[in-house]
């Protein structure tokens, strides 16, 4: 893609649709200019930056609408440009011919993610951060936003700048040494050397180790109900979702196809998935063929929720129905359902040897937030730490993985008394896989990747 | 509904969704310090007006967004109220959490229309204006736009109000003979009183016959398209579409199953609406059903384009199938189709007496543009005059039609010489009747009914 950041962009900022107010975002060198042309109630060339100023905007003598624009001026803008923002009339006909305007008077129609590219470039935020506010726009929980918003704010970009110059010291020792390589000299101990290293790759590991957790609350868990039929799976769905029902609504393209209900549990996006009830072979084809898409759902699921009836359980049926998922080191716990209806001296000896075993009445709710609590714990293990810094991007991800492997071999290397030629080479590559996530170093087809993914007018 | 204007109120002003941002608007006394509570970085009581902030929302020690604060202060504001605007990522989840903390702070959730509804109450606008901008909202054409910024600029109010002082005029002369009605004399001379009655009412006549026009700029024309099977119509239906089909998806709710394609055309919007070719008695009892369908469409539409293939056309065809439509008044079109494959010779004595017919080939697109202009006058009759002012508003018209009706009566209340102070109890009824369009005089369940309409954060 070819982008020229010389021009001045224009795009509708707010969702698409019909609403009370749209806002209109122009941002590079023409875009008071412009919007004087269409906007003759002031010269906003001579208005102070951040003010507000009322009037009408015009297509030749026609008013257009009655508008509020906003002005920023360059740098202290979004983009780190000089910014008008044209509040109107939320119809989207109205929004149309405002963005029409503008482009007739000389702005081209903002690429997805230009907005937040031109404020990268323009050293408004580093790339980690830029990437950072197209996952807060997505975010649709309370750990989704707090891991995005920490990264707006620079968390991770933080953690990695003191990795940074962890390693640009290591580097520096390493390149002292060589200006000197001809009088022999070894400035930098070997041990020491090895403990930065060791220590930077520690917490790379940490960094690597979030993911599972980053990816989660990015993405939400993927909870399979399995169980016999009349285990009470679907009442156990209902009680579940009756409690927080109202998020349902809330999650966009929920496919009622293949994603059965969501339900937002402290924070965390869970998407329960009913499958058809396993039982041994029916001799029926169709719900044979149901039963091997439950076991397939359940290979890709983040976790099983197994649901039995107390009053029927045998220890055969956990043999023959769940004991094959903890061979797959599947997560899952063990839901026995019915507990009201259980007698006093139930024989809990024939749930000996089962972990995350919990009782529950779907049908009168008891003890379902003790449920909700082990769906936390078991995916989490406790590391549910919103303290921590947590990555959630496959780009990021595979840049530190990259980073781990050199770090790990530098670590031999050095065990090996490698010249320290070779080792700056490999703690110059480090750095260069460090520089790719906060976009120190980049290049243009991987902005242009990062970018596609955002929506227009951001 | 109970309406508290003592309140702040709170709502999400921009459409629902995701976006680059969303905009969240407090308008009330508190509006200031509840912001105050949240956007701990700026206090915006000693801010200057009509001014940007660029801070950090917080939830206690949380920060949830990075947002821009617009400050206006009353009566300089939208509402005629302190008003904050809170621009922040455009992130459903965000924008209801920022919702909540004003909510928590103490303002309330807006109910629709109410933002407006204060404007009106706090006389930025009247009511006139403050309907008109749901319409401009709402508005999805440049006719449809037109009359909604023409009447939200005032023009509808202003006319009115001439109309008024007219009528006041009157009504002082008369109020003045009422005051010496012991001395029996006249002050108010009967031709001039009539004479301003009979001004007014043709002003008011022409208003209420406006209403023909406002009413399809703003809900569209139904335009059926009727023939013979295989008279071409799918291929015209195709070739109207092919030069505008943009528009069709920019239309929300179009229901395929009774409109079949929007169309824009000059700034309408046409419906069109194919149907099932009318044929004689088929005996099948199926395509008869279909056919009645067909013609009770017909009734119902504004225009009907009657589509016919000039190589089989007789006067038979126009009699059988045509004729009865120019008996029940229903706006039509003749379109003579395949005009490519008439052979030059033509008989066009055979249309004698057949009106607004217009030959085109639907094929070769041949006279298309032709026969839009035609479907234009023959809806407009040549009255789409953008520059009269268009009623809309099935409300107004319902009190222009009350006015017009006493407005008879005192004319003829004056040739039969009535006394003034009847006349001026109608007179009385006449300004009550505007008094209502412009909101002057209004009642509770008529702003309920007027705002219940508008989207929340207008």
């Amino acid at each position: 893609m070819d982008w020229n950041h010389e021009d001045t962009i224009v795009a509708l900022a707010t969702p698409p649709g019909v609403g009370a107010i749209g806002v209109i975002r122009l941002s590079g060198k023409s875009a008071l200019n412009i919007c004087n042309g269409i906007f003759p109630m002031k010269d906003l060339n001579i208005q102070l930056p951040n003010t507000l100023h009322v009037g009408q905007i015009f297509d030749n003598e026609n008013v257009i609408d009655e508008v509020v624009v906003g002005l920023f001026r360059a740098p202290r803008s979004y983009t780190g440009e000089d910014v008008v923002e044209i509040s109107c009339h939320g119809s989207p006909f109205v929004t149309e011919q405002i963005i029409q305007l503008c482009i007739r008077g000389g702005a081209r129609l903002a690429r997805p993610g230009e907005f937040t590219l031109r404020a990268f470039l323009n050293g408004k935020m580093d790339l980690a951060q830029a990437e950072a506010v197209a996952d807060l726009i997505a975010s649709n929980t309370r750990a989704s936003h707090h891991t995005a918003m920490q990264q707006i704010r620079g968390g991770f970009s933080h953690e990695l700048m003191e990795l940074r110059e962890e390693l640009i010291r290591f580097s520096a020792l390493i390149e002292l040494e060589l200006d000197f390589s001809q009088e022999d000299i070894s400035f930098a101990d070997r041990g020491s050397l090895r403990d930065i290293i060791r220590k930077v790759g520690i917490k790379i590991k940490e960094l690597i180790g979030s993911f599972r957790l980053g990816n989660v609350i990015k993405n939400g868990v993927n909870a399979v109900i399995s169980g016999l039929p009349n285990a009470g799976k679907s009442t156990l769905l209902n009680s579940l979702l009756n409690e927080d029902r109202a998020i349902v609504s809330e999650i966009p393209g929920t496919t009622r196809d293949t994603i059965e209900e969501v339900i937002n549990i402290g924070g965390i996006l869970f998407r329960l998935i009913d499958t058809a009830g396993l039982r041994d072979q029916s001799g029926d084809q169709l719900e044979e063929l149901g039963m091997i898409k439950a076991r397939e759902k359940i290979k890709s699921a983040e976790l099983v929720i197994y649901v039995f009836d107390v009053t029927t359980f045998s220890p055969e049926e956990y043999r023959s129905q769940v004991e094959q998922f903890s061979h797959d080191d599947i997560n899952f716990i063990m839901v026995g359902n019915k507990i009201d209806l259980a007698r006093e001296e139930t024989n809990r000896e024939k749930y000996s040897g089962i972990h995350s075993l919990i009782f529950v009445s779907a049908k009168s709710v008891y003890n379902l937030s003790e449920l909700k609590k082990e769906m936390i714990n078991n995916i989490f293990k406790g590391d549910l730490q919103f303290e921590h810094t947590v990555i959630s991007s496959t780009r990021h991800l595979t840049s530190l993985e990259e980073v781990f492997k050199i770090l790990q071999e530098l670590v031999e290397d050095i065990d090996k008394n490698i010249s320290g030629d070779l080792l700056a080479v490999d703690i110059r590559r480090v750095l260069m896989h460090i520089g790719e996530i906060t976009g120190e170093i980049t290049n243009e087809e991987q902005l242009d990747f990062i970018f596609s993914k955002f929506c227009i007018g951001k």
